[in-house]
């Protein structure tokens, strides 16, 4: 259940009625849609609860909902969330690229591919400087100074910046160099992660973990939601399945799914999934087709020295063309790109 | 390896080659490009081999392959495979619309249902006479007189049909009575069906198993191929997951990956897959986009009573609707539907 | 619903009832329990509808199901099945060890393979003449000269027999030659080949297909059943899975699960799961402790020659031990073997 | 490439070497096995590397490795690892019971559980005070206050106690107040939580992700163990896969396998893999049948009011019963229980 709060209901108010709800053995999460402080709990109150809630006044109404997530639900809000972040609408007509490198490598490595990505309408640079690594002895990333690096080169280009934080020590310091904070497909359910980007500030964009269901995904959103930040957006990027010859299998039935139960705006990334670059063009064809709100990509100018994933990015060149076809599609769509 | 004869290669080359074939513990499969009779066994001869298998004369070339598909694969044939029965050609420019009943109930349900698809630009009219139902207490198609119904009412709409074959007992009559034979996923492994329809002689739909590999789905079409009937159609209808919102999980990636290595002509079913009609539409879009030659979907007058299946079920006039939008999709891809 | 005719009631009853039955839309499989005729259908029939079905007379009983599978669930007979073969029980206190090798290759071989068998305490010896292979240059078996190798070898040894039927033509061959039918894996919802069987007047082993649900396997048993064969003999043998360590995931909670549900007996194949010998022991240790009532393993005497499936295969010496070994825990489990 | 130094090398040898391999683009990992100190980075050195690395003195022996883990595979350590603590010995012959429930709700719960598992046979107390739960606005456990009840519940048993720790700032406080700290499924990949583990100093039980691999599992072992602490168990709990009777698929083969691959001590909790009690007793059976070194059960003296997975839960008095059953087939493998 959802209990909205008047708009001028002060503090007061909502520390009586969390200490109600706590009271009764429930488990209160605050958050704001921008402009009413909702205050979401697990169950429905019984009528008897709802009334002496009521009692403690300041409340605009109480919304029950009959699925598990609730502020992310299109029940709660009916028309698609627009995340807009300097003058760049994502969850609007526009389809909206991402792209850049893995992992930050180096400042030279930044500018090159930032360059070439600014004229092929990206609109989104990204690159990590934290790297989820299955071995301890690889490459971790570039830590802090790969933030730097991000944020100097980016005044260069002026995309957006995106990169994913692991780690609930690097929240605010991720939050402080980037537009766009991203929580990777091993981190969806680091529910503690989940909880400190809900009150980071910053725009989210959270993977599908590897072995989530839609509905898990959407429980992950609300996390982030019930603590406090609405702009999340959802990302698909592949499950596991015994299916090998891709690394994970791109399910873009999910996309179909989750954009009828839920207003927030959803992204696929293909490289990932794939983890192949032959294959990336068409699946990044389908993504705009099925709906997608925006393509994450993996882009790199030297695939073959990259310090991980190269064998799934594409070239900057092959990036460009790419875009001028995806472009036909969301056209033949009513979007643009 | 795939030993091609001379065009005027007689029954008496082949025979020596098949027993010299045999004396050396192999077990060659016989089937024909058009031109040429070509031979096919599991592994590369030695030099001494092939040196003594070239003194029987008559043959045109050897060639080896390193995947165990052979006769599917790109090596053996650059150029996309296009199948044309009566003016239709799969595997061309044109996207084609397959569409149709999940199983044949009457005579008057197909004389409905058709109508309205032979105006919505559907090329192929489907329909099940045999089906494969999980309980053994459901109804299990009308068989013979359901291949009946479907011939007659062909007669009205001049649509091409097809239909499923579950039983080597029924390929003869089946082949009989409908353009193009379907197998289904429960069946991709089959092979003594698989066998049967070789020597059928009509085009063959193969859907791929829900727990079937890309390269499995390869080598049923192989085994097609080696039977004699090159004429095979590979159709992407989902996989089994751990994702419960779909029936199955529409594999779009293994239609790209498939394209890479073969060179027939690759469906989707959409319907089998989601296993719910409200993502039929955006499933169609994304398997344009993603380059499928035709579409398979199902369709039907009256849902709620339809026997089977009804949930996918989209009624003709949203196919009609369907259709224009990916016609608009197949126009940005270069190609029509 | 299941309808129990009286012992003594003719065909003149079981007529009447299956046509007064399919007038209503419903598709009856006619099977007996041993001493009655039982006639299963889909559906509850509604009060009229039973009231009406009384009246023909010879009706025993009719028996409500809230569970789609019905003649093999444990609401329908309570006490497990136990099937007796030439004084072997599968479904009894004893656990049964049933091994030989993956494919008939020649008399030598299933007579060298027998003799240290007989002597291990195997009691029924596996082999086969028809092969599924993914390929169709492949070994594909050697038929019904192998069905006649089967039993001749029998002879000298006296343990039962067993192999796979993968073709409707082929049931009654094999049924004439062996004392238990066995359908693979790939042929679990080969529904025709099902029906066959189940008229086919001998056991029957139902390995668990690659994908296949608790549920479908169940379901699968209960066709056989259903058209007229009650001494199915449930076989896991694995289910597709990410997980690449072992050929398939052996799923023993399945072996948990179904004895909750159907009084059938349960048996394990460890060797087509795990697809490596090395962990052969320890699956069937866990195999004989969690409850099974046999097991399937593949055994062979130069594995390195073998035509198919040689990695997975046990030496017979080393089956000996394990027999030992496993014996032992049939013991602290209240069993033999 | 592990570098095992010498028992005398000091710190000015580590910090030389170090350093080296760090300018040569690798990222090197220290721990130590109890008398060396180890270094391990990811690849083999090139002789040249080598022979120039040797020069700085100090160095033992420089161990190379075919496969991605190290420290945890037999290669490394031939005889399997026994984790002692306050004489209870994990790895060793004895079975150890590790039982309790999922999550601390009350000292009363704590106390009324651990009086009755006392009696059992059981070794360790598991208990949860932080929960990684689907929804925001579920109990999320008791935290800090919750441990304090563990620990001071504990001076009544005696019982060892483990428990669960999700996020990076808690580790320590954990690791003051349990014997055993555990990493839950979802924290597989938890990278920098694996890390801080590592450096606390407590036995780590490590539960394989639902979607990990048997390599990937052994990876996160890796983390821990390169990170300082050798004392890792690992935790097999089921697998995301199709089948839906049960909530994940318990995969016993991954016992076996692990086995194989590492010296670390193996144990089963069948709890979160079933889902359902009805089935934990034959999966513990099956689990010491394949050699699990410990079982790792959920038990609820109420589970109809449990705050967490009551549904998986067994009662005190069904775990002393099953540990007598499961006593009998710990001695048929010569081990105890």
């Amino acid at each position: 259940m959802l209990i909205k709060l008047n708009q001028n209901a002060g503090n007061e108010v909502l520390g009586l009625l969390i200490a109600r709800l706590t009271s009764l053995g429930l488990h209160p999460c605050v958050s704001s849609d921008g402009t009413h402080t909702i205050v979401g709990i697990e169950k429905e109150l019984s009528k008897e609860a709802m009334k002496e809630i009521s009692s403690i006044g300041g409340i605009h109404e109480m919304l029950p909902f009959s699925t598990p997530w609730k502020l992310c639900s299109r029940a709660f809000k009916k028309e698609k969330t627009q995340i807009t972040v300097k003058g760049v609408t994502i969850g609007g007509p526009e389809v909206i690229m991402m792209a850049g490198p893995c992992a930050i490598e180096s400042e030279e490595q930044l500018r090159s591919i930032a360059k070439q990505l600014a004229k092929a309408r990206v609109k989104v640079f990204r690159a990590s400087a934290y790297k989820p690594r299955t071995s301890p002895y690889s490459f971790q990333g570039m830590g802090v100074e790969g933030l730097r690096l991000h944020k100097l080169v980016q005044q260069e280009h002026g995309m957006l910046i995106d990169t994913e934080v692991m780690d609930v020590r690097d929240v605010e310091v991720v939050a402080e160099h980037v537009d766009i904070v991203r929580i990777g497909a091993r981190n969806m359910q680091n529910f503690n992660l989940l909880k400190e980007v809900g009150r980071c500030g910053k725009p989210v964009i959270l993977k599908r973990g590897m072995s989530a269901t839609v509905e898990e995904w959407l429980m992950s959103a609300e996390y982030i939601m019930a603590h406090g930040n609405h702009q999340v957006i959802l990302c698909e990027r592949g499950i596991r399945t015994f299916e090998n010859s891709t690394r994970s299998t791109l399910d873009l039935s999910s996309v179909a799914v989750a954009r009828q139960l839920t207003h927030l705006p959803i992204i696929v990334d293909p490289s990932h999934a794939a983890g192949r670059n032959d294959i990336i063009p068409a699946l990044c064809k389908a993504s705009v087709a099925i709906g997608a709100d925006g393509l994450l990509v993996e882009v790199h100018h030297t695939p073959d020295t990259a310090k991980c994933d190269g064998k799934q990015s594409l070239l900057p060149h092959e990036l460009a063309q790419l875009v001028l076809e995806l472009d036909a599609i969301a056209r033949a769509m009513g979007r643009s790109l």
